[in-house]
């Protein structure tokens, strides 16, 4: 049992809530049972486990806790090599807010696509976006950020999204919560599509993302059907 | 300069943290200089407003809010009337999730649609759904709970989403987060649909509205093409 907070668990615990630590040492921590769960389902390394009450004192864990109902569990795991891309991949441009990130990976994994990270972006492996991806992130493919056959999604000024042929894009462009996308990266996408809407503020990076991925994946059926 | 925590404006926003207060009143309050803003822009009336430094001590006006970064000011508005039905609905059944509410209320607001909660919902005027929904609480109409034309989004079984006409129906029903819809309540809709998705539990009940908003505007805009 845990009694001390000098514990080294509990050190690389606390270590692991700085992203510069979850890159260097290639891990990263989740909390509750479910995280953990979904973790092990997904055959993920995990490097240790502390249980409340077990192995560990209750009130010890809670202080390295993120959250304001202490788990019972944490568990640390070891990340993987980022993927091959597969299919279909949503481009994340300084996409800065964990929840956005999570949210993202959540849909993602819905609809059976990666995500790609530009620098700038919230970590996925952050303990706020672990949580709104809901054990995605254990699922989703990482491939590394790279503009193949994009289509950009901005907020004003693109082709109505369904108006597209999405099918033939694997890459859908998110630009960041504030600035949308730079000229710079819209030049290297091969279009531009905007979802249409009444109050273009209301519609948050993360839900149009999503409605991307729905669109893109009718568009795959009804091309699959036609052929 | 309000000094003291007795004061009468404070113990009102400290009772509008309650919903029964909330209700029994007819007012909320919102925290921070957009929302307010947002409520004076849709000419709600205001009933206080409480400025850090101005015209409260800043530790106090921090003491009533809800936010971990206390905001500059708080402004209490009044409720309306909930509003005639117009065109297209959300029906919420036992969205019990703040956030979840307030991120419908947003997707509503973007593509002109109004959101009618069933009882069992978490309060859109509560500071989380507020928050979440981003200023959107104060556009979108509030009808009365009604399966008018309805379609239910359901998890499985149901038509897929873009083969239904969606653009018949008025009214998209979507059930709570762990248990869906209740078969009594089904009954009542005209038609089921479901978002074809590769990870079920991947797809929140926000993220799930949002897509249906989309393809119903969609499917309007098509139709009014065709005519």
């Amino acid at each position: 049992m845990i009694r001390s907070r000098d514990n080294e668990k509990l050190k690389l615990v606390r270590k692991l809530h700085e992203r510069r630590w979850r890159d260097k040492l290639g891990l990263f921590f989740v909390e509750g049972e479910d995280l953990v769960k979904a973790g092990l389902d997904r055959g993920f390394e995990q490097v240790e486990l502390l249980i409340a009450g077990e192995n560990v004192e209750p009130a010890l864990l809670a202080e390295v806790s993120t959250l304001a109902h202490p788990p019972r569990v944490i568990g640390v795991f070891r990340k993987r090599e980022s993927a091959e891309r597969g299919g279909v991949a949503l481009a994340l441009w300084h996409v800065s807010d964990p929840g956005n990130v999570g949210a993202l990976v959540r849909s993602a994994d819905a609809f059976g696509a990666g995500v790609m990270l530009s620098e700038g972006c919230a970590d996925p492996f952050g303990p706020k976006a672990l949580r709104a991806a809901m054990g995605s992130t254990f699922r989703v493919p990482f491939p590394d950020f790279d503009l193949r056959d994009a289509v950009a999604l901005v907020a004003e000024g693109g082709e109505p999204l369904e108006a597209l042929d999405l099918g033939r894009y694997s890459t859908i462009v998110l630009g960041s919560e504030r600035e949308g996308l730079p000229d710079e990266l819209l030049e290297r996408c091969e279009a531009r599509a905007t979802i249409p809407v009444e109050s273009v503020e209301s519609l948050n990076v993360a839900m149009a993302g999503t409605i991307a991925l729905y669109e893109r994946a009718v568009r795959s059926r009804r091309s699959r059907r036609r052929r």
